[in-house]
């Protein structure tokens, strides 16, 4: 038996896995469809040569267990699933790290780890057939809104509830997966960046700090349409101009923030036509801080900032919250840990935040110790077939994930 | 026989237009279609009273003549047709001021004026079925593009030929309503502001200096979509940035240009969705100005503008020029004696250019020495069932724009 982490058998997994679930278009292992089924029984195969006891949640999480000494457990977290035409290494990076962590500690334990050490590849993290993420992570750790997600429909029609259903999952039963976190201790996931942090510090991989608080917002101006031709400049009401105002603003917003950033992602004209003054523009605002009072205060800055627009435009302003989330902070003992990890595997560390959200920020948020490994992203791009990684820094980041493992493993023991 | 004016009737007759052709949305006499086609028999009623010739011209335009010493002719213009849902008084005030002056011209001269005076319906200006303004007066100027004109058509798939051929007017010779200018020696038109400068100045009525050139653009720019959460501030290439910062530009660039106009009118953002930097950005930019030097010197400073702002954000910009027109500077002469009636009706005159276009254009376009005289439009506001003038103002401008035809017919016989 080989005790040692083989880093270029996970990456001719991941490449397997691309041939077996990817098109020209990128990786097709969208949740809940039968190629996501097929890359599961892929995955599925892999496990199964361990010693391990394997099931599936009632959320549809698949759930790998080597047990332990102990039965606290370390969790080892990712996602199999993917958007459509999406990168390939995106959420199955973590998973396939993770099923070499487990050999390599059957190996050396011989079967027994010190901890209970368990991998769960999470369903549908991405949401991208019914538009709401970490559905699984989030079902688990009782969060997910029942109302809300009973509700949701495909672009065909089918709801959340049938689609599970075609999966062997009762919709209703879904937070009876809360249990599976009983024994759970730390939660470790590794992920490709998705930004272009790393690749602009020439740093191979990165500890994470947690995930961003979101403040998501509507705003609309409110002004009048005038005659494009008649209509002296001094006489307007002009809604756009007061929207345009705000793209400069939320740039010094952001400076002053500390790690924040903000992000006007639309722009709609009424009536929007070439000879009217626009009488209502409604752009939407996306605001993230790892930060709560950072995060408040970028919300609140934006808010006056919009109302003195407003107020020099001679037009009115309105907010409407779209979508809002706390943020995340992962656990000071265990970011340590993965800098350690991490420089002992290429010399130099990097803390950052998380702009995206991860199944991480759902376990956070059940009280789990958690923390999150990054590797560079290169182009810094993700959710894209352009997606990749250097081979080198997938080697890199296997290797000093297994350290992160083995060093929270330790730190588990302790108590 | 009363030689004298009635402006009361003619306030009467404006009242009983609209208790015909309009309903609680506005006016509705949009050209060629059965309400104008109404409009214009209710017209012609009136004119058939008095000794006069009328016809319709190859355009479709209908001219009254009152035959005079001379045959020099003075012209005074204006258009019985509407948008939907118009204003009561655009364009059919024109005209019938034009009714009450040809009425007292008959009797003050015995059916003879010195030179012979001229009213003139144009057909669809207004433009509102076919998208193409100025119909019949560009016709008859000739400056209608017949290919571009040949392919028009309406919300029903009818073709602006076809149309034509309903109410008689074979399109193919339309520019035949040439001749009509033949005699012209001066253009008189009486018109609702459509904007709020008299009204900001407390004035009845002013004198029109003559129509804006009009530079209209799209400009695109061309950014990098990018996560909302992952992408640092300083890495992004955001095209709504770069289209922002024009949208205060642009009231920098009117501010010393005289007496122009810039709008942005409306805004379109792809991808368009709040987690996404917007990757590209399309406004549309319509500049305005009397004077050719100062639009050119507008229309090169918003590109520079836009290429300082795409270089700022590291995005590119290109532009598209969707419609162009020249300024159409009316007639010095014709315009102090617009000044001169103006005073003599209610002391104070006031001089402006217009905004939107007007048939007028069109026949200064032609050679003809042209005036127009505004009236104060309550609410700046125009192409809107809430457009209205007060009474007095309507009596004002009519005894003022009858004062305007004397002159111009006395400056004509002069020679």
């Amino acid at each position: 038996m080989n005790s040692a982490l083989d880093t270029k058998r996970t990456v001719a997994e991941l490449k397997e896995l691309r041939a077996l679930t990817s098109d020209a278009n990128g990786a097709q292992r969208v949740a809940f469809t039968p190629m996501w089924v097929k890359t599961r029984a892929w995955l599925r195969e892999k496990l199964e040569t361990l010693p391990v006891e394997i099931h599936t949640d009632a959320a549809g999480n698949l759930w790998t267990t080597l047990h332990g000494e102990s039965e606290k457990a370390l969790l080892i977290g990712g996602h199999m699933d993917s958007v459509p035409n999406g990168g390939w290494l995106d959420g199955c990076l973590n998973v396939l790290a993770g099923v070499e962590i487990l050999r390599r500690l059957n190996a050396q334990y011989h079967g027994k780890p010190p901890v209970t050490v368990r991998l769960v590849d999470w369903a549908d993290e991405e949401g991208a057939r019914f538009g709401k993420s970490l559905f699984g992570s989030s079902a688990c750790s009782g969060n997910l809104d029942m109302d809300e997600a009973r509700v949701l429909k495909d672009k065909n029609g089918i709801s959340l509830p049938d689609a599970l259903r075609e999966v062997g999952v009762d919709f209703e039963r879904v937070k009876d997966s809360g249990k599976e976190l009983k024994n759970a201790a730390a939660y470790l996931e590794l992920h490709i960046e998705q930004g272009p942090v790393l690749l602009d510090l020439d740093l191979p991989l990165g500890a994470v700090l947690g995930t961003f608080g979101v403040e998501r917002h509507a705003i609309t101006f409110h002004g009048q349409a005038a005659h494009s031709g008649s209509t002296p400049m001094n006489r307007r009401k002009d809604a756009f101009l007061a929207a345009a105002k705000m793209s400069l603003q939320i740039y010094q917003i952001a400076a002053h923030s500390g790690n924040g950033v903000c992000t006007i992602g639309s722009c709609l004209t009424k009536p929007g036509i070439v000879t009217s003054v626009v009488e209502e523009c409604r752009i939407t605002l996306d605001q993230r801080n790892l930060d709560p009072a950072a995060l408040e205060k970028m919300l609140s800055e934006a808010k006056t900032a919009s109302e003195k627009f407003a107020h020099e435009g001679n037009v009115r302003v309105s907010w409407e919250r779209l979508w809002q989330i706390a943020p995340r902070p992962f656990n000071d003992e265990l970011i340590a840990l993965c800098d350690d990890a991490i420089r002992e595997a290429c010399g130099q560390s990097h803390r950052l935040p998380s702009g995206p959200l991860h199944d991480a920020a759902e376990v956070a948020a059940a009280g789990v110790p958690t923390v999150m490994m990054f590797v560079q992203s290169l182009h810094g791009i993700s959710h894209n077939k352009i997606e990749d990684t250097k081979e080198e820094h997938m080697e890199l980041c296997i290797i000093a994930f297994d350290k992160l493992a083995e060093k929270a493993m330790q730190w588990i023991a302790r108590g």
